[in-house]
């Protein structure tokens, strides 16, 4: 009984400290990021300075960051082979790189942002209470939980993601009170900051048929195989540019040079940047069927070059528009099918599918959870055996 | 590629027969349950038959039915360490068992019927197509998803229940494609025959407070707290039953007895059966304090004396009634704490916080989830170690 109340206390406490700096933090991100955004849009020469921005920041992180540019794989690491406490410069660092290139034009994420500063942050309360690693662990996966539920608003997602994230085909419930408590707490904390989430129109979900369920399975399935690709060839592009380009703040420089000739050349404004306006067309009208490619190849070469950001916020886009050029094609309802592959290529890629799946009943309503729930583990399932967290350690086999 | 065409093709049929045999035999069981509940609404008298059809049940279960009595545990137990078919009798004892339970006015439910009646089907499945025993696991654990989903409506909460239900703290993925297709069509099926389940008031959820934080945390450890008292108060009496008294058909009849004479001495017809009008009423006005304490009462008599059927209907009923009691309690909403009573306590109980949640959304919609992850979490970390399943294994303390 006294353990109970202990534990009760002490988790109650930690976790809603982390809340109240992982809330913080992401309401500082997203209010920066919408400024870079605007501002980009206003000033569309700014893309020209993309290779300059990228190659500051890589000189940065190669100066002054390297015990840091982990990020989130560095996170799930310490998680489950604690070693020291994560240098709180990851989160300065981290912010102000994903400013620079939502700013400058590059096609990446905040999701990896939020949870790194949150990851960041909530160490240094262990380094300060002198916590042992048991503890440490669970105030990491509650940082991962309250970092991913402030960003996108989406407390039921980020507690799950926090504990699911870790390990592929295997959940363990350790964690489950600081991350429940940590991700509705953060987002909380995010509303009491005035910060507003994007809502995607929630279209009227169908009563489930036998063409919908097959076109849901398949579907899926492509949201998964996508969600490899994705994973497999940011990897490639990183490692190639590693063995061949051996100063790193060249890397963005040459990628983020490429990236804005493409964009110039063919226009490709649209799949720059977060690409919110476009992930939310893409639940209202059909959009050209090769949406979907022309997001994955930027976000692919902006990441492999090293341009600081999240991945998720891409993999929404690319899920969305995937969805929306399937629903085309299968004869679907276009406002499902971009809900579904909204969340299922992210649950496929992060291996996370319950976590998208929660996603998807509090962003599109209850009723949608039968289709997520087959589209994300079909997804999970057709991902393969690794995903876009290379640290992420592998629990069970999925075939 | 090959593999993984071979992979959904054998576990879309093989989880396509699971929901069929389950959907099919989970209405069965609706429909007769709801005849059973009618006549014995419209016959008194008939719970004087208590003590001799629990004594009948006592004794085809000895003398024909000793390798299915451990029910649940005994899934539970050939999923962990598979050893022999489930015997199909399982399916129609139960059945039998459970419409008799009713029938004459014992206080259990009719998850761990339709659970049953699934796993016993599916497995024999298994035995047809002589399957390997990790196919077999998968099989049951389907089944249950399968059982769960068709009884009560709630496909995303049958298809995490079944993965979640076998280890406490831990959660395996291996049989989450055969759990999700199997739990989803088992509902479809049920919808096919026409079967209608019962719907609860959803209220509209308040933003969250302060207080309606500090009200669910309260609310969330006491309804665990309650599960926990129910799980082992039932293992108790049962264990109690088996030392003192050797004849196993004499146990449900004397425990028939008491009940019979408790229900007309004390005129507590609202505690015998499934109890779904008082659950109902739980949602929509005040009811008495103590209307918990009545419902727990009746049922760890009923099933801890050996009386067939399930024990979650009974954990909503003590759910939704206790929730009813803190809300007057708490001054928080009723419809509210009801429906978090509803699906905590069963959560804690049977150690499934993440079902206790999903089924909460798809119940009650998803801006319930909140709450419904902090009531369940909380439950869980304060329903002990053990739970309602006795066969269920320990993957990680929970302080």
């Amino acid at each position: 009984m006294i353990k109970a109340v202990c534990y009760f206390a002490k988790w109650s406490l930690l976790a809603s400290l982390i809340a109240l700096l992982a809330g913080t933090a992401s309401s500082a991100l997203l209010i920066t990021l919408d400024w870079a955004t605007n501002t980009r849009n206003d000033h569309r020469w700014l893309i020209l300075l993309l290779p300059v921005g990228g190659f500051v920041v890589g000189w940065f992180y190669l100066r002054f960051g390297q015990q840091v540019e982990g990020g989130n794989n560095l996170l799930i690491d310490e998680i489950h082979d604690p070693k020291k406490t994560v240098p709180l410069r990851m989160a300065p660092f981290i912010f102000i790189g994903t400013a620079i290139s939502q700013l400058l034009g590059a096609s990446v994420g905040r999701e990896g942002t939020a949870v790194q500063m949150a990851g960041a942050l909530a160490d240094q309360i262990t380094h300060l209470l002198k916590l042992k690693s048991d503890d440490r662990r669970l105030i990491l996966m509650a940082g991962i939980s309250a970092g991913f539920s402030s960003v996108f608003g989406t407390p039921m997602a980020g507690w799950v993601f926090g504990i699911e994230v870790l390990t592929t085909g295997r959940m363990r419930y350790e964690a489950i009170f600081p991350c429940v408590l940590a991700a509705v707490l953060a987002n909380q904390v995010g509303d009491f900051w005035g910060v507003h989430h994007t809502t995607y129109l929630a279209g009227v979900v169908p009563h489930l048929s036998v063409w919908g369920f097959v076109a849901t399975v398949i579907a899926g399935a492509m949201f998964g195989v996508i969600g490899q690709l994705f994973a497999k060839s940011t990897h490639a592009l990183s490692s190639q540019m590693k063995k061949r380009i051996a100063y790193a703040p060249l890397r963005p420089f040459i990628g983020g040079a490429i990236i804005t000739a493409c964009v110039l050349g063919f226009t490709a404004d649209r799949y720059i940047g977060l690409g919110i306006p476009t992930i939310m067309s893409a639940f209202e009208q059909p959009l050209p069927l090769y949406d979907f490619v022309g997001k994955t190849l930027f976000t692919v070469a902006s990441l492999g070059a090293g341009f600081k950001g999240g991945e998720v916020t891409p993999l929404f886009y690319i899920g969305a528009t995937l969805g929306n050029a399937l629903a085309q094609l299968l004869h679907m309802p276009i406002t499902l099918m971009a809900a579904l592959g909204f969340v299922a290529v992210f649950g496929g890629a992060a291996n996370t599918p319950i976590a998208a799946t929660l996603m998807a009943m509090e962003l599109f309503g209850a009723e949608i959870g039968i289709y997520a729930a087959i589209a994300s583990v079909m997804s999970y399932v057709c991902s393969g055996e690794s995903g876009i967290y290379k640290t992420q350690r592998s629990g069970h086999a999925k075939l």
